[in-house]
């Protein structure tokens, strides 16, 4: 019997969303579920909503409890975090090169090398050089999958997942759906998505 | 020694408050934890964000999220949360009360005792009927405790709350500050928030 399924839509410049793709693949395994990366683009739904940029910029004491929380939180789960200089970072680029990843099954070591490279390392991953060197580390090769990535099809693609998350009614990342379209919001409820889907609710 | 501190502060109209009210004491209890429950008014703090209601009202995907995590999360808690028709309630004679009553002993017995009214009986919390009953039933006198509360010196110590919240960086409730000043946002944070405290950090 094939495992059941959970989606795991995100953000590449979303805080809580790396805490989720560092953690998700070993949890999911665990809990013998099947997963599904879904990467989009917050920006769009976020002008919707009359936001021109991140709600953590917009609204100060948010922010400054967003990344006191992080800290916290990367600290309880033995993660190297640390703040980005730039926050946030265009995740345009790396979204495209995820789905063409996740199209080839390279898709999610991509996306964790990403995140990591951003809230770990802090890199810049608007910079064509830090996926550049992640695909070389995975044995791809970096220009044909730039060039894939810029494709007017796979722009199209990203457009596209971005537009059924806001139909699926997402409003931030990371987010969690299961088969049956039961929506999870949020870092903090990872783990009871996989319960909801592990019990066949 | 005096047991360690953790100030509870919350409002009276928020659903995640509730969550946290009918659940603190008991963890705390647990932890060696000593609270001191902290109502205030999150209106004026939104206002001051552009928001003339609740976000979970102005956001719709955000807010329809929200009364499934509820449910969801209420049913985990075995607790018997139920949606109001109304939402969000005017917490502000729920507030005052509670004041008077955190200053003579039973505030937080009347505290919790207004959000079960509010999310598992469905009562409308700005009726005075309903803190009447609640206080008889907690052996006080409704009338001069309404007078209590009504009168210009507690409304001032409602408004002067609800700035040192919002000077504390406060944006939304519940909020959990320990006595170093470390600040942590949502029901979700609660046993981490106790954790903090009881390891002395």
């Amino acid at each position: 019997m094939a495992h059941p399924m959970l989606e795991f839509w995100f953000d590449f410049a979303s805080t809580y969303s790396y805490l989720s793709a560092v953690r998700v693949r070993a949890l999911a395994q665990a809990a013998n579920v099947a997963l599904r990366f879904k990467p989009f683009l917050l920006g769009p739904i976020f002008k919707t909503l009359g936001w021109d940029t991140s709600p953590f910029s917009i609204y100060e004491a948010k922010g400054r409890h967003m990344w006191r929380d992080l800290e916290r939180l990367a600290a309880d789960f033995e993660l190297p975090f640390r703040r980005p200089v730039t926050f946030p970072q265009s995740s345009l680029l790396a979204a495209r090169v995820a789905l063409v990843g996740l199209a080839q099954g390279w898709g999610e070591d991509y996306s964790v090398a990403i995140f990591r490279a951003e809230f770990e390392a802090g890199e810049r991953i608007d910079d064509p050089a830090t996926s550049e060197a992640i695909l070389a580390g995975l044995s791809v090769d970096p220009r044909s999958v730039l060039d894939a990535a810029q494709s007017d099809d796979n722009k199209a693609r990203l457009r596209s997942q971005t537009e059924a998350a806001q139909q699926l009614g997402l409003f931030g990342a990371p987010s969690f759906r299961t088969a049956g379209g039961e929506l999870f919001w949020g870092n903090d409820r990872l783990e009871q998505a996989l319960d909801w889907v592990k019990q066949g609710k």
